[in-house]
């Protein structure tokens, strides 16, 4: 028997980078968490501590900051793109790069009725993500979003369910629905229009969760991601993370109070979780494209 | 040497209360984090153990969840002045009562360029506080907002500062200043138009943070506050609590790059940490309004 | 009307500093959080936006670092001492210090039975505390402790309580008690076996709360506080804070199963909060002893 | 093109459980974060929001308090195992089951130089966890840990590696070495001595990391695992993610002082990511045992 090295990567996880656009007064603002990780022949920086073949992840930092300034931020999923390639075809020993990046929104102040040139407020809805793959299977991107808080006050119910001797939950044709979802969409090209995509899928996210009658929340999921496929062709894959935040109508009648879901109570956990992936049936393969650092994802 | 039993306190944290009106077909959403304290004549619980002055905290938050549903939900100040005079009103031994909100806010979801009925996302930028202290000294009312993150990318300025032998900071007429502002203020009357005046004050402290000129976090913070007092008779003082999120330039020299104040590197800790408080030379005596319930606040 | 400037403070909040110690080759640690604010005279820079009173907050964070290796660090409040009389005395216009430091404590790795030279693990049990002021008042020394978790699982009741239209809760003489303890001490002196009073205050928490036939929760603190009172003359007062960390018995008679107090559900959120005060009836005056600087506190 | 349904799972996540052992007067604790999944032919729920063969997480969760009682939890692999079998044998349609749990460990505490029955504190030091996955591919055990904070003042060298042109970082024989460790290992038997084991390998990863004179993290790792895999015949595979949480010299030399790695700065982000997997070369397929629920992994 021997004892092998498997799957290894090293990297630098959430550099915090703020790339401030000043060409005319009217300053633009991108805000970033960079994870980095390279994958490669690295078996002797394991196996005897030799790092001759290994850049140091201080080095990759430094990639980051700079590449913001000669490459810019157009989109999260171009900018992991343009470090990815670096890191595989300029780096001697590199064989693949993870590039994971976390976006955070911000809006214009507004002051005077006017949106100002240089000051913002973290609009703080949901988080926008990609990860980025460039490796000999080729180039991989996938986009997403987290932690995109919704809610409907009706519009759902629950029952049908299958019961066994632990069941005691009732039926419900009216209750609270509410998630923070985590999505993620996989491309089949780089040459895509970053930020229209985003908006759309997004668009697409919450109007089918407001739309659909739902019986479940794995059929929201179902409709959600769907609408989605169907109106991209340039993503081949979506995955899908909710959490059922639980809202349990209060028992007032105790109190002589009718409650006709007006007041719940939130509950922290434990909570549902819901997982889907969709995908067309001729997608073609991920390769590693849904391998994390283990840092943002 | 007699040991004596001190301030005490005690109550329900943090419960969790969702409040939907849905009298008509578009629904209203209210979504606070609720913490009730009560004061009075409680030694023999703490000396004793005797709880027959104890209303229990459980009591407390049934209280909490029965209120959002008999007396809605109107703004965060008007609820807890309902569930403070009922404390101190309608249970015999308590003589102060104590309650801090937080609440989160949502915005419709957009629907084919419509307002959903009844979907919503959190929104998810500041969060709006309230703390309501009433007592033999009467009722004080404090209203507030946390964690608005706000960042201007210019406009910013600290130079001319005082400097011993531990001094190294360079002197800037050209930085980025960015917080998470904490702000709370003080009325001097229950009878106020708790929403508008929320959201004026809110407007002000984002004008006045973008228009100044900043020569230090110092004068900024001075200048939003006395913009509040100014515009709204019935606040008597603020207090604001801001940390200097700081943004350092990264040194890009070293790779050939110049570096205009476009490429940043945001940092987490230490952060600077600057306070203040603004109050009317008139303004009445605060009595508890400041003592907290160790809770929320 | 004037509007006028009140109580301000700036300072550099939470700066992570680890201290070794390596004069022999058993070398020791000390893992600190410190947060230094300085009170005086800085209307200047609040109204007019002139530094030249205004020692940075780079400065204290810089003279932070360089005590830790020209004083070392005994002990946080010694290391605070050494930090606040600094500020008041040598530099200029600074009237008052507060400095308030948190640490975590580590534990040797143990290798073949024997305690390791230079490695540790963290111990992640509680974490003490420390807030030094210094200013025209005197020396104000106030140790800690927070998230010291405790849970006795018998030997707790609650019964005997107020009740009204509201209460629902049963009376119970077993019960699961539970809380993240947070208690601070303030010293009426500054010449302390820091250490030694650190570990005799937290071992009398400890018993305390184990020991005593448990009414309430109010009255474990009062016995716990009393305690360290008895027992540490240098100790004027002391200020707990404990959340009641709820624990309920799952129901499972549902399931044809007797829980006696055997398995419970931990609930996050919300929990009761239980805080009392502590003094000797002939404790000095505390000045600003318990004025916070925002920061850790 | 058609749009078909993919990998999926639904479950209760986070069920907060505590189990108290009270046949004599010594209690015993056990601390656990459950999270359950199942697997199965669900494409009605998805699709057409069918419920008829989705078994609530609902019931999920009153499952699993109930095999606390039922079964008891000896160990949280075992526990797992249970209920992951429960989930597969007992109720129609599910295909596999994954259970996720973490513990918290508890230490008695100590009054009177002796350990006391039934009070316990928080011990607060790693996290233990296991995953159990059962399928018709089988059973899996994952056995781990996280959140093992650990650090070397000495004893640990970065030097001898790759530089391009954007490398500044300069080479180091003598740094401290710091990082809060993720580890999982996967079991190739279900008849193990959990406990044991569990406390076997804890052991070993702490030796090796103080042991070692280490060229690099990666490194470190490879020998912590490579003494795991040597010494339990029963792990098949270990996982290892290792932030690299770095702790910066701070530059005294401007204020006068030689700072010979005594004084560092904790810095929060960004940090190095290093991960490696070590497996035996005759290690059985996995199935599924790495496929996480989303939940706690």
């Amino acid at each position: 028997m021997a004892i092998i090295l498997g799957d290894n990567q090293y990297g630098k996880a959430e550099s915090r980078l703020v790339r401030i656009v000043r060409d005319s007064p009217r300053h633009e603002i991108r805000d970033l968490n960079v994870t980095t990780a390279l994958r490669g022949p690295f078996e002797a920086a394991y196996l005897e501590g030799d790092q001759s073949a290994v850049l140091p992840t201080d080095t990759q930092k430094n990639t980051t900051f700079a590449f913001a300034k000669s490459h810019g931020v157009t989109s999260i999923e171009r900018f992991g793109l343009d470090l990815a390639r670096h890191f595989v075809t300029d780096v001697g020993p590199v064989e693949g790069a993870r590039i994971e990046i976390e976006e955070y929104a911000w809006q214009r102040a507004v002051v005077d009725g006017v949106e100002h040139d240089h000051t913002w407020l973290r609009s703080g809805q949901e988080i926008r993500t990609a990860a980025v793959t460039v490796d000999a299977s080729g180039e991989h991107v996938i986009g997403g979003l987290k932690d995109l808080v919704l809610l409907k006050s009706t519009g759902s119910e629950f029952a049908g369910f299958l019961s066994d001797e632990f069941t005691t939950l009732p039926e419900t044709h009216d209750r609270v629905m509410a998630t923070a979802l985590d999505a993620k969409w996989r491309f089949t090209s780089t040459d895509v229009d970053w930020e229209g995509v985003y908006a759309e899928v997004k668009r697409l996210l919450v109007a089918h969760f407001a739309t659909l009658q739902s019986l479940a929340l794995q059929q929201t999921l179902w409709h959600m991601g769907r609408a989605v496929l169907e109106a991209v062709p340039a993503i081949a894959e979506i995955r899908l993370v909710a959490p059922n935040r639980h809202h349990f109508a209060y028992d007032l009648d105790r109190f002589g109070l009718e409650n006709q879901n007006e007041v719940f109570w939130a509950a922290d956990r434990p909570y549902g979780l819901i997982e889907a992936t969709l995908l067309r049936d001729d997608a073609p393969p991920a390769g590693d494209a849904w391998r994390a650092s283990a840092g943002l994802a």
